[in-house]
C-alpha cells in the first residue's frame, strides 16, 4: 500500500478492519489510486430532480448500467447512488468499482422550507449489493436536522459495526440560515465539523463562499483575521475544520459551468489541501467520451499534473493528457462511443474472475 | 422459460431466487403468460371508495370469490387486493393465480390535502396468504411523502429478503402539485423514477397527459425536445424513466371511459412500450362474461393482435350473459378461449396436488 | 358442529385451527349455540362514560362480577370488557364463558373532534385471561383513523398468529362526516366493508338510517336503486357490505329506549340477516332477572321463535318466552334476586372442574 | 396471613405468585400490617416541585436516606420515590422496607395545559433496586392522556409478568376540565375507575368534593340520588367505582393544612371504607419525632382507634424532638411505640441475612 | 484507596461494580486524584458553536488530539467530547485518560425556543471507544424536556447495565423560564435534582446567581431563610440539593472572563462544598503552556492550596504553584511550545504497553 494511503488510513485508527478495508478500496481504485485523492461520481439526480432534468440532456444516462460503466471508465474511485440505480446492475459490476449506496433521498415534487430526506435504503441493502459505503445526507440548519443527526448516528454504529465506511453530504439548508449563507465559508466549515462530529469517514461539502454567514462566527473570522479571500484558503480552512485534515473532504461539483471555470475551481480545492470532488451532472450529462476527457482533466489536477489553461476564447476544449493508462480494471474492453448507442458493450464472459473483494 | 421472460428476468439479476421466482410466477401466468406482458386484476375499491360505489353496478362483486374467479377466468396474470378480500378466499384458491397483497390503503371517510394511506398488511401475512409480490402505494407530492417512502424502504427490503415480488402504485398527489399535475407527463415520469429508485420491481403509473407541471421540467422538455405529444411517446418516455426500460411499469385504466376510448389507450400504452395494464372497475364492474370479452380484447392488443374497431357509433354493448346467479365458485365456469388461447389449463381436482410452490 | 356454524366456520377457512376454535366457541356458547347467530354483553361504559353513568342504575354493575354472572345466566355467546373488569374475576369464571378483551377505549374527560382511543391491553393479555377474542375500535371518518387501523393490523396480525378471533367495533365518527352521518347507511356499509378488508372476523356496527351522508355514495344508491328504506333492507345492505355475508356481522343496541321498539330493531336485524347483537346498557343496567327476560326475548327472536308483541298501551313487559332450556352450563345455581343483595352467590368449590378449555 | 389480608389478595385472584408475594410485602408490613389498611410515604416533591419548596422547612429531606429512615420508623406499609431517591439508599435498606418506584415525573420549570409526566424509571430497575411495586401517574382529562395510558398499559403488562405489582396515581387534569373538577366526585370516582380498568393493583386518588363536574355525570347524580353530601359518602362512592371495593384504593392528603382538619380527613375516609392514605408533605416536612406522632395518629385511626381530638384552641404543636442532627441511618433510633404496637422488630445485624424475598 | 474516595463511591452503594470501578478511574486520575476533586477537560464546542469560534483562538485545537493531550498533560480527571472528537484519537490514547463520550449535542446552525439536542452517540459506541462514562445533557424547562429525560432514562439504564459511568449537564433553557432565570439559584438547584433523581452518577450545573426566578420557590428560600447570598452559600444549597452531597456535582465556568475572577469563583465552589469544575473554551483557548499553568491553579485550589492573589492592577498572571508532581502519567514526554507546531510531540512506540486498564 502506498505510504500516502496508509497514513490517511492511520486517522481512522481503531476503526474495525472491515472499514478500514473498504476505506482503501476506495482510495486505491481508478486513476487516482494510492495518491490520497479521490473522484466519486454520483447520481441521485434522477431521485432528487426528476428523469429528464437529469438525463434528456444526454439519454444514455437514463439507463443504470451507463453510470457504472461511466464511473468504470473515467477510472472515478468510486461510484454513488439510490437504491434503485445501484440494485439494477450491481450484480453486472460486482466487484469492478467500489460502491457506495445513498441511504436517504429527496425528490422535488415536494418541497419545505426544512428540508429533510427519507430514508430509502439500510446498511444491509448496502452489504447485500456488496458496496465499500454508505452515504447519507444531512441538512443542518433545517429544523429537521436533529431527525436526520440522530438517524445518521444510527447508521453509522452499525456501518461501522459491519465494516463499511460512512460518508456524509453535509449540506446546511433550511430556516436557520439565509439562502447565501448555504454556501458561506463559516457555514461550510461548520457543516464540516458536524459530519466530522457525527463520526463521517468522507465528508462532502459545497465549495465555500468568501461570504461569512453568522454573525457570532463573524467576530471571530475578523478577530483572527481567518484567511478566506481564495477559495484555496477558505478550502484550507474547510480541511483544518475537519479535525485539521484527519477526515477526508471532498467537494462537489454544483450546477454546470464553463469547463475552465470548473478547472480552476478543482485547482484551488486541491491547493488548499482538499481530498477531491465528487461530480455527477458535469460528468453524466456529456457524452461519453467528453466526460472521460473531463473527467481525466480534473483527475490530473489532483495527481498533481500542470495542465495548460487553454486560450481565453477557445472554445475548444484543451485535450486532457491521459492520467490513467489504465483506468478500467484489467481486461474490459474499452467502451467507445457508446452515447450513441446507448447500449452498454459486450462485457467479458467469465463472471468467476471478478468477484468481489 | 420463454426468451421474452428470461430477458426481463435479467434485469432483476442479484434478485433471489424466491423474488425471481414469484416475478416469474406473474409473467408466466394466465393469457399474455410468456409474452412479457401483463394485465392484473386490482380491487381495493371497496376499501378506497367504499362498497356501494365499488359493487352496486355489478353486485356479484360484494363476494371476495368473486373477484378471484373473474382473474382466473379472464386469464390476468395477477390478482391484487387489500388483506380481507384476499384472506376471504386464498385458501380456497390457494395455487390457481398469483396474488398480490396490497399493503396499504386509503378510505375515503376522511381525507385531507396530503393524503397517506394506512398500512393495513404486513409481508408476513402476504407469506401467511401464499401471495407472489406485494403492492403498495406512494404519493409523491404529499408533505407525507417520507412516511411513506420510508415504510415502503423496510417493506422492501423485508419482502426481498423473504422472496417475494414487490409492486408499487406511484401515484403523485398532494399539496405539492396541481391537480391537472397530477398526470402531467414530466410528474408521471419522475414517479416512475422514483418508484424504480426505491427498489419497485413492478411500477404501476397513470396514463400521462402531455401538460408538463413542473416549470423546472418544462425547460428541459422544451430544450431537449422530448417528444410528448401523442399517449405512445409519453409512455415510452415514461418506460425510459423507468431505468430505460429495465424495470415493468403498467399502466392503470382511471375511471370508467367508453369501450373503444379504452382500447386506444392499451394501443398506445402497446405501442409506447407498456408491460400492461391495471385495470380494475372496468372490469369487476360489468357482468361476467362481458368483462371476459374485455379483458380478451385489452389482452388480444398486449398480445400484438390485430383488433377491429367497433364501428363508432355502436351504443350497445354486448348482452352480457348472466354469470353470476350465484357467483360462488363451484364449479367453476371455464373461461372460454380467451385470447391466444392462453388459458389456464383444467385444474388438477385434488386440493393436496396443489401446494404453494 | 351444527351445519349452520360449521357453514360459518367455512368462511374463515385457512384460519389457524385456533381461531377456528374460537370462533366456535363463541358461536356454539349459551342460548343461542349452533344457531350462528350471537348475542354478546359488552361492558367498556365504566370506562368509556364513567362508573356512575353506567352502573348508578343498577348498582350491582360496579362489581365486576356481576357481568361475568350476567352474561352467563342470560346464554350470552360472549362477554366483551376492558382489560380490568376482565381480569378481576377471569380465574373465578375461568372456561365458564367465552372472553372478548377490548384492547383499546376512551374515557370522557377529555374528547376532542377527532377521536382514538387508548391501547388498554394486548394481545398477550387475552391469552393471559383465557380469552376467546380481542376486541378492538376504529373510528373511520376520524382524522386519526390510520393509527388505528395500522395499531388494529398489527394486533390483528398477531392474534391471528396466537389463535384468537378479532372482533372490531367500526364506528365511523370525527371530523370527515356528519354526526348524522354517523348513522347514515353508506357510511355504516362502509365501515363495514373497512372492518372485513382489515381482517376482522366479527363486525359490529350501528343499527344504519335511511340517510345517506356521501354525495359520490347518493349518486351510485340512486342509480343502481339500492333499497334502504326499512331497517331489515339496510341491515340486508350492510350485510352484503360485509363481503356478502362471509363475515359475521352483529349490531349495537345504541342508547336505552323503550322495549317494544328496541324489540322491533332485533326483527329488524333477524329479517336483514344481522348475525345478532351486542347489548350493554340495555343488559346491565336493568335488574338482573328483568335483564334477564329482556335478554331472553332477543334471544328468542334471532332464534327464529314468533313474540308476540305486548298490545300498544301495556305499560308492563310483556312476558318472554324461555328460549334456553338451560342457559347456564350445568350444575351452577341459578342466581335470583341478585340485584337486591348485590353479592354473587355462593358459587361451587371445586375450581379444578372449571379449567380453561 | 390474616384473613382480611387473605380476602384482599383473593381479590387479586389470577395474578402471578410474584405480584401477589408483593402485595402481600406491603399489607403485611409496618403498623397496620395485616388490618388490610395502608399509609404509604411517597416523596417525589424534590423532583416535582424542586428540592426547596420539599426539603428546606425541613432539611433532613435533602438526604434520601432520611425518607427510608421515616418510612421505617413510622411503620409505613412502603414507600415510594423517583429512581435518584430509591436507588441512592437501595442497598444500605435493602429488604427492610417494601419500595415503590414511581416510573414517571414532572418537573414544575415548565408546565403547559396538558400535563403529560415523562417516563423516568423502568420496571427492570424497579426489579434491580428490590422493588416491592412499580407507580405510575396518569392525568385523565389531559389531552395527552392516550399516551399515558399506553404507556401504563405496556408497564403494568411488563411488571405483572415480572411479578411486581402496579400502583397508580390517577389525577384528572388538564383542558378536559375545570380546576374545581380535579376534585369533583364524579371525576375523582371516574378516575378511580380509570386506573382499575388500566389495571392498577392499588389506586391513588384525591380526597373527593361535593362539586359535580360534568352535566352528564350530574344527571345521572341527581336522578339515582348519589349520596354525596359528606366526605365518607364520596370515599364510599369511590370505592365502588374501584370495582365495588375489588382493588385497593387510597387517598392523598393534598397540601399542608391544620393537623385536626387531616385527622378529619382520615376519619372519614376510614369511615367510608377507603384503603388507606398517602402521605408525603404532611410527614417529611415536619421534625422527625413529630412526623411519627402524625403518622401513628393516622395510622391508629385506621387501625380502627379512637383518637381523642385535640381541644379547639390548642395551636400549640407538641415539641418534637430533634431527631435529625445527623440524618445518617445507623444506628437507627428505634420507632417508639407507635399505633397499637405494629413497630417493626428490631432488625437483624447481619446484611446477608435480608435477601430480598 | 483513599478513604475519601472509597466515601464517595459508598454514596453508589448498589452499583454495579463495573459503575464503581469507572467512578473511581475518573476519581483517581490526574493532578487532583485521590481527593475527592474534579477537573474534566470538555470539548464539544466544535460542534455547539462551530470550529472557528471555538478553535481559531488556538489553532491548535482544531486537532483532535491536542485535547488529549491537554488534558493529560494538565492532570484533568476526564476528558469528555463528542463522537468524532473522541473516536479520531481514542486508540492512539487508550488507556491514557478516562474518556467521557457526549451522547447528544446541539449545533448552533439552527435554534428554536425550546432546545432538545440530537442524540449522537451510544452507550455502546462509549464502550466501544474505551470510555469511562457517558455524558449527556438535559435542559429543564424546555418544551421539549420530556424527550429528553425519557432519552436519557434508556441511557441510564442501559449505561449502568455495562458498568458506565453517567455525567449529566443540567442546563435550564428554553421557554419554562426567563434568560436571567437560567442560573437562578432556585432554578440551579432544581436543575441538580432533577438530574440526580434521574439517576446521574455526576452532575454538571451552572454557577448559580442570587437571582430566585419561580414565585414559588421564592416564598420558600424567604420563608426559610435559605442563605444565597455568597456563591460559596449558593454552591452548598446545590449541593444539598444534589442529595445532599451524595451525588458529585460539579461546575461549569462559562465565558471566558478574567483569571482572577475565575479564580475567585473556583475558590468558592471549593468553599461551597462543590467537587470540581469542567472547563472548557478557558482551557483549550488559551497556548498549551498558559492552559497548563491556569488549569494548575484551579487544581490547586480544590486541592486546597493557598494561592496568592494577584495584585488587581497586575496583567501577568500569577505563576501557578504546581500542584501536581507529575500530572502526566509516567514515561510521556512533557509536550513544551505545542501551540505553535500544532503537531503532537512524538509519542513514545510501544502500543502494548498502553492497554485500557
Amino acid at each position: 500500500m502506498k505510504e500516502r494511503v496508509r497514513k490517511i488510513l492511520g486517522h481512522y485508527a481503531g476503526s474495525s478492519p472491515g472499514t478500514l478495508s473498504n476505506l482503501a478500496r476506495m482510495l486505491n481504485h481508478g486513476t487516482l489510486a494510492g495518491t490520497g485523492k479521490m473522484v466519486i461520481l454520483p447520481v441521485d439526480q434522477g431521485f432528487e430532480h426528476g428523469p429528464a432534468r437529469s438525463f434528456a440532456k444526454n439519454p444514455a444516462g437514463y439507463d443504470p448500467a451507463y453510470h457504472f460503466k461511466l464511473a468504470l471508465g473515467a477510472g472515478c474511485n468510486a461510484y454513488a447512488a439510490p437504491l434503485g440505480f445501484l440494485e439494477a446492475c450491481a450484480a453486472e459490476y460486482a466487484g469492478e468499482i467500489p460502491l457506495i449506496l445513498k441511504l436517504n433521498n429527496s425528490d422535488s415534487l415536494y418541497s419545505g422550507d426544512d428540508p429533510c430526506p427519507a430514508i430509502t435504503a439500510s446498511v444491509d441493502e448496502a452489504l447485500r449489493l456488496g458496496c465499500a459505503a454508505v452515504g447519507y445526507t444531512i441538512y443542518p440548519a433545517s429544523a429537521a436536522r436533529n431527525e436526520m443527526y440522530e438517524d445518521l448516528r444510527e447508521i453509522t454504529e452499525e456501518a461501522k459495526r459491519k465494516g463499511l465506511a460512512v460518508v456524509v453530504w453535509s449540506y446546511p439548508r433550511g430556516s436557520g440560515i439565509t439562502k447565501e449563507g448555504e454556501t458561506a465559508i463559516d457555514v461550510v466549515a461548520y457543516a464540516a465539523q458536524i459530519a466530522c462530529q457525527l463520526g463521517a469517514h468522507i465528508v462532502k461539502v459545497k465549495p465555500p463562499a468568501a461570504h461569512v454567514e453568522q454573525a457570532s462566527a463573524k467576530k471571530v473570522y475578523d478577530a483572527q483575521k481567518i484567511p478566506i479571500a481564495s477559495l484555496a484558503d477558505r478550502v484550507k480552512h474547510v480541511v483544518q475544520s475537519a479535525f485539521d485534515g484527519r477526515r477526508i473532504v471532498i467537494f462537489s461539483g454544483g450546477e454546470a459551468k464553463g469547463d475552465q471555470e470548473f478547472f480552476e475551481e478543482i485547482r484551488a480545492i486541491h491547493e488548499g489541501g482538499g481530498f477531491g470532488s465528487i461530480i455527477g451532472r458535469n460528468s453524466f450529462q456529456r457524452p461519453y467520451d467528453e466526460a472521460l476527457k473531463f473527467l481525466s482533466t480534473v483527475m490530473g489536477i489532483y495527481a498533481g499534473k500542470r495542465v495548460e489553461k487553454a486560450p481565453p476564447a477557445a472554445a475548444t476544449r484543451p485535450k486532457p493528457t491521459r492520467v490513467a493508462a489504465k483506468p478500467v480494471p484489467a481486461p474490459r474492453p474499452k467502451p467507445t462511443r457508446v452515447a450513441a448507442k446507448r447500449v452498454p458493450a459486450p462485457r467479458p464472459k467469465k463472471r468467476s474472475q471478478r468477484r468481489r473483494k
